[in-house]
């Protein structure tokens, strides 16, 4: 801006300094009404401080930059004219109303000085005016407490309490029964207690009314509530605050006035329906006050029919204008019909997808704007259970929203027990310290989870929404007592077999049984999701390890599995023991004749995950855990281990002592147990190749993808390449059958992407694993975070958990070098993420803008992919448009 | 090389048609022939077959490649007419010796063939010539066999045998005692052995013999031996070998004849002193073998006198041509010398020392090529106490060699009992099945430390190489049993108190006492060293927790502490039990008691440190590892705490259970601990700060440098380095003192290499911490990965271990981007090192590539550090060449 600086924007009778677009400048309020004037639209006449002006005054030691204050009063002149009555004009006061306006609404900000301009001589005016002098008193003694709490500081307290003291005294219950004299004997009385409390009486002087009004919305952008709300809600400090001063207009003037709030169409349903409520003879703040139940908008039809149809015309307007849903405020003063506030409208997934696809019929926006309308997180709210919002809750504790949904089930302590209940048609919650591999039956039974312990990546939390079951993790509140069989929290002791309810969408734990809401998908849902398949350019996998859960993402649109674990097939009940026996065979021979026992299991598993995907890609990614995690425990299994496999406990103690790891994370396992254990590799590609070449028999299409994981060099992958190819070879051989297959590796740990360049020369492809890329590149293990890492958000040493959205700066820049060096060498080869975030919606954006070729992730989170890919695609960041490397 | 390819060489008669520059084409035996032919110097006629003739060779399906029969007969004329005798001529025969030799010498390679082209027909020509038929007997029985075992693949022991038999038969005890007869007799045997195991007859012609030969020493380049030999060393299969065929020349024609070896200067002490042996009458093979004692070298200058000044003048000449100290063979036939060899000799480190010194002084080399001549890895030998290379040792277990120099003592297998003795004045050696921090003070008060678990850079071997103490360490070998006190080893049971001894340069485990001889720096060493200093670029410093290491490095030319870890400190007795205190505190008040109770011992520590390194930087890092660590772990230990502080022992299980980490590497540890218990760093900041006061007070100067451990974020990096402002800034206050302080950070994690840029904007300096960066590069635990690394290296995945040598391509990539973008935003940010690479010599030339300023190691390996990087400096490989990025 060249120039003297302009401060103060004017805005009224259909012209306004401003416009809609300026929201940096104007903030929201600002913006809205400026736009609104343009449009032809009533709204009361007024200006708006810019929050640039705000900003200068903290520069200038809080003073006002030159220049603003004689802006200001020239645009109350230009108020005054426009409107009539003059500030501080005894005869005919205007009366002003001034409010903040940032950028971004925040509900943190100073409240709303309604009435500024009276005051003992212009409440003569105003009775006068209104012919109304309780109106006028009550709007008066309103006006000295508002502006003594707000902008002097004073304890809002202290006027209530001499207010209940005047109702006692005159023997009234409520506020609307004060008689004139008792509203004057109250304005004097606030004034009083403004004396007393601040040392200085209430400012008579209009000017001096609106200056220190100013003063206090600048000030309140450094308030503590606003800090709060900022650090909470990422509003940077440098925005800050505009003031819209505004000329009052009065819906408390009598039968002719009123006031309303609307919805241009249902915020539940998203129906094409104008929905709103309305007051006679009544101001904004008793609309949301609930006192006096408010009518339906259509009474307004019949009493004030102009007024009425005017409204119509002007939500209309403003919704070919806004191409959206609105939320507007207005009020009636004198039958005529003033627009306060119109903002885009807050509304559920289920309306959110309803507009969007009906404005794309009505011709006010396009496919893509329809598709950018929706938050992808809020699609959660449609794919699972909910409860009734209508429900009265009693929360007992509150953990880490881990998988969305709810659940409603009895409590159980242990797997075993869950899984025995769930035979017996029992619905149950199972409630642990943390969850291990050896509870996915458990948890398979169970309606929903919930862990004392774990983040957002536990073990609990990534097997919950793989399966889509509801999880509340990491409840530090609850204290879990095995032996009572029992849980503490909130003094509250609730025992196995006790009701309670989860809700996964917020992380709350609720006692006894909740109403729920069944999800429906709706055509809206299918119609969107139509539009975003054809827009994004990233393919959506899911990380299934089994048929139902393969079965679930092929039916939210799963363009096959990005990540098929194998371990969790290791834990059924059938085949655990086979693989205790491999684990601690002494020699070659033992553990082969150990493998021989699980191929067949292997080979079924591979069976029906490959005709549940037929048609479609299955990564299936060889053992990766150290094969400690696989020994039993405690003592009891320890026992009926050693009986069946006919080895004493004290040997087995010392097996599993010896592979015991400091940092299991960092240890024997992935590819290095390939490399050290090759025929444990084998076996397993020898069951995927025997499963495709029986169903290759029945002419069933079948796509296999090898995945050696934990590559760091590109020796390992050249040795396990080898041994997959000339397993498969062998096998096809057998069965005289041509597979096209394809051996790619995992990309996680960073000397995997530092060196993607070499280990290309032996990939078919490439997959980011980007949970444990996560880890190494903070050095950070998921399973131990939970001590600190909620602290660095909150302390902002992390903008947020980067195990929920990719650490762009650290672990992108590595993915970004995995991609370069990757395709340096191989120009189209095919690169995925498979890890925890390929399903978080930043992070399927950034996917999306490094260039790979699809994402993998939880089989209730492929609808929010497929609309974050989709998004990612029409905010063009695509390859050629991305940031630079080191 | 244009046109037809040269396959053969000839040399001879003052003329080559090679080089001694041509090592890669002629290998090492045939270049060096040559460059003696060129140089006047005697040596007997023969040629050399390429190396690229022997890839062909390999190529061509073992076929020679075309021409190279040709030339080979063409050579050998030229030889016969150089020589006189013609090979396969029965009247006078020329006999050649067929040697094998590569670019570099492999002992694992052929054998040598001598006296090839004897048959029934040249026995009696050589017989005529020699005028001695033992002689010629004796050199074909002794062809056949060779003949036999090297080239036909015939088991050597066979023709012993029948030679025992022959002795046994006719009443013989040496071999030289063998008649004539005797000897025909066993030629005919010999050829009978060879037909029987070959099938075939023994080839008689001699040219037949020459082609066999030739073949034999071309597939030796892929015999067993070779292959082990080059896997051993890293010789690249590519190299070939090549083949030199050389005239016979007889040392043992009579008493004017013999053969010797000798060095041109003592390769024990590096004098300049003449220094061979000779036997009159005799072949080379009889020096070897050590049947008749040789004479000194002397002996030859009265007898031959003009063969002695012959070969005096031929050693001047060869060492001012090669400016080396020499390694030669020779021959003298009928009173002529013939050289047969001459090659750069080996030496003990201080020789290398002192001939490197002298040869400068001498003006034959420059201080830069002397520096160069010096092994750093070899420079360990000299500055610790050695095993006397003459003691018999009774070697019961052999582990990996963890910490250099050699140690005595009684076995112990606590570190208390280590302790206890060690105040009886008794020397021991402590035996653990792995050392944890609480083992330090046995550890020093040991002579060494052997460990059943660990590799080169566990807990032991890092600690150990910190005190210069010897180590032995992952000796998986032997079985510790605690109960019985004794360690069991390849069947022997060793009991505490028994002596043991330890090779810490070789990791061999010694049964009884060993004799040991000191080492000895002497004035050739600090020359060198003097140069090298001057020479090299990077800073050296070392890694010390005290004043005792400090005062040690400091003496080996430390320029200052790179890395003081101040949690050492925290388990020295008088101490852990406030630290215990301190982590067990239930409440900030509690836990800042028990950190006033560490204030005065960490200030004391820090005075100590900072008055030994006066005048120089010390970097201190706060405190790093995870507070679990520091909690006992015995049942003993839980009680004698729990009567110390009061606190009942299932409280302090319960809340060493709540500080347990599954993955403590990658846990709640480093500056993590700093944000969250900022109490803690601040008082170690107050200690550091205090004790620079008193010491400035003093007059004494001091440079802290304080580092921050574990960033992964600059927020992380800011917040601290506030901290440690305010806190320094309220103590200089408080002393009237103003301390020059430094604020900077570990890179040890990949995300702190990768956003560098950022995180340098709030550091002074840069420190790698290589070895957790090496941790989390290749997701790899040190603690576990010996449970596969060995296998790694010996399958060639990695070419070496990565925690021992910088891996370039990975770690080191990501160390250039953390310089890169550090340097962007402050190009003259100070970095260095200081893992456990800091002293490893190919490391500290990648860090002088790098562009770093310091490398810090441990204090032994401060002046290989030193040589290193002169050496890299030499190389001239800095900032400017180096490789390209990303």
């Amino acid at each position: 801006m060249k120039g003297k600086k302009k401060y103060v924007y004017y805005f009224g009778d259909g012209k306004a300094d401003g416009r809609g677009d300026m929201k940096d400048l104007l903030g929201g309020k600002g913006a809205g009404l400026a736009e609104m004037s343009h449009l032809g639209i009533p709204v009361p006449s007024g200006f708006t401080i810019t929050t640039e002006a705000c900003l200068e005054f903290y520069k200038l030691n809080k003073t006002y930059p030159k220049g603003m204050w004689e802006e200001t009063l020239k645009a109350l002149k230009k108020v005054e004219k426009s409107i009539g009555p003059k500030f501080g004009d005894p005869d005919n006061p205007l009366l002003v109303a001034v409010r903040s306006g940032a950028r971004a609404s925040m509900p943190g900000m100073m409240d709303t000085v309604l009435n500024l301009g009276l005051n003992d001589q212009t409440i003569e005016g105003l009775i006068k005016r209104s012919n109304n002098a309780r109106f006028a008193y009550d709007a008066y003694r309103r006006f000295v407490a508002m502006f003594g709490n707000v902008v002097l500081g004073v304890n809002r307290e202290r006027f209530e309490r001499t207010l209940e003291e005047q109702k006692i005294v005159t023997g009234v219950h409520s506020d609307t029964a004060l008689s004139v004299d008792s509203l004057k004997t109250l304005v004097t009385a606030f004034k009083d207690i403004v004396l007393k409390d601040t040392g200085n009486p209430f400012p008579e002087d209009p000017l001096e009314q609106l200056r220190l009004g100013i003063d206090a919305v600048f000030n309140s952008w450094h308030g503590k509530r606003a800090q709060t709300y900022r650090r909470l809600n990422n509003i940077p400090e440098s925005w800050g605050t505009g003031v819209s001063v505004v000329a009052m207009v009065f819906g408390n003037l009598g039968e002719t006035s009123g006031t309303g709030v609307a919805f241009t169409r249902d915020p539940s349903t998203g129906k094409k329906k104008f929905f709103g409520e309305f007051l006679f003879n009544a101001q904004g703040e008793d609309v949301v006050a609930g006192i006096r139940t408010p009518l339906p908008i259509d009474a307004l039809k019949k009493r004030l029919p102009k007024a009425y149809n005017d409204l119509l015309n002007i939500y209309k307007k403003l919704e070919k204008h806004y191409t959206d849903m609105l939320d507007i405020e207005f009020t009636i003063q004198d039958g005529k019909l003033y627009m306060l506030q119109s903002r885009v409208g807050k509304r559920t997934t289920a309306a959110a997808l309803q507009i969007a696809v009906d404005m794309v019929k009505e011709r006010l926006i396009t496919q893509k704007t329809a598709i950018s309308r929706i938050d992808p997180y809020q699609l959660d709210q449609l794919l699972h259970p909910m409860i009734d919002p209508k429900a009265k809750l009693n929360v007992i504790a509150q953990g880490l929203p881990a998988s969305p949904g709810a659940a409603i089930g009895k409590v159980v302590f242990t797997a075993e027990e869950a899984e025995a209940m769930a035979e017996r048609h029992e619905k149950v919650i199972l409630v642990r310290t943390e969850t291990s591999p050896e509870d996915i039956g458990g948890m398979h039974a169970s309606e929903g989870i919930v862990t004392a312990r774990g983040g957002m990546t536990s073990h609990a939390a990534v097997v919950a929404r793989g399966m889509g079951k509801c999880c509340v993790a990491g409840c530090g509140e609850i204290t879990i007592n095995e032996a009572t069989q029992t849980f503490t929290t909130r003094g509250i002791t609730v025992k196995a077999g006790d009701f309670i309810s989860l809700n996964g969408s917020t992380g709350e734990v609720i006692l006894g049984k909740v109403a729920l809401i069944q999800p429906q998908l709706g055509t809206a849902f299918n119609t969107l999701m139509s539009w975003a398949d054809k827009t994004r350019k990233l393919k959506i996998r899911t990380n299934a390890d089994n048929k139902r859960d393969a079965a679930v993402a092929r039916r939210f649109g799963a363009e096959g599995i990005g990540l098929c674990r194998t371990e969790h097939m290791f834990f059924e009940e059938d085949r655990i023991l086979a693989v205790r026996e491999m684990i601690l065979a002494d020699s070659l021979e033992a553990r082969k004749k150990a493998l021989a026992k699980l191929l067949p299991m292997q080979k079924k598993d591979f069976i029906e995950i490959l005709r549940e995907m037929k048609d479609l890609p299955v990564t299936i990614r060889l053992l990766d855990p150290p094969l400690h995690e696989f020994l039993p425990h405690t003592n009891k299994d320890l026992e009926a281990l050693s009986k069946e496999i006919g080895v004493p406990v004290t040997i087995l103690k010392a097996k599993g002592q010896s592979l015991h790891e400091f940092n299991p994370m960092l240890g024997h396992r992935g590819c290095r147990l390939g490399i050290t254990f090759p025929e444990i590799y084998e076996m397993q590609v020898e069951a995927i190749i025997e499963a495709a070449c029986s169903l290759s028999k029945k002419k069933i299409t079948v796509m296999p993808e090898i995945m050696i994981p934990l590559v760091s060099t590109c020796a390992e992958l050249a040795q396990l390449r080898a041994l997959c190819v000339e397993t498969a070879t062998a096998v096809m051989a057998r069965h005289k059958q041509k597979i096209t297959y394809t051996i790619g590796t995992m990309i996680e740990l960073p000397r995997a992407a530092l060196v993607a360049d070499q280990i290309a020369q032996e990939a078919d492809f490439f997959s980011f694993g980007t949970n444990d890329l996560t880890q190494t590149v903070f050095g950070l293990s998921r399973d131990d975070a939970g001590k600190f890492l909620p602290e660095y958000v909150e302390k902002k040493v992390l903008p947020q958990d980067p195990f929920v959205a990719i650490d762009q700066e650290g672990v992108g820049l590595l993915m970004e070098i995995g991609v370069k060096k990757g395709r340096s060498v191989k120009p189209k080869l095919k690169i995925g993420i498979c890890g925890e975030h390929g399903g978080e919606p930043s992070s399927v954006a950034f996917c999306h803008t490094l260039g790979l070729d699809y994402v993998s992730c939880s089989p209730y989170r492929v609808p929010i992919a497929r609309l974050a890919a989709a998004q990612a695609a029409i905010a063009g960041k695509d390859e050629a448009g991305h940031r630079s490397t080191v």
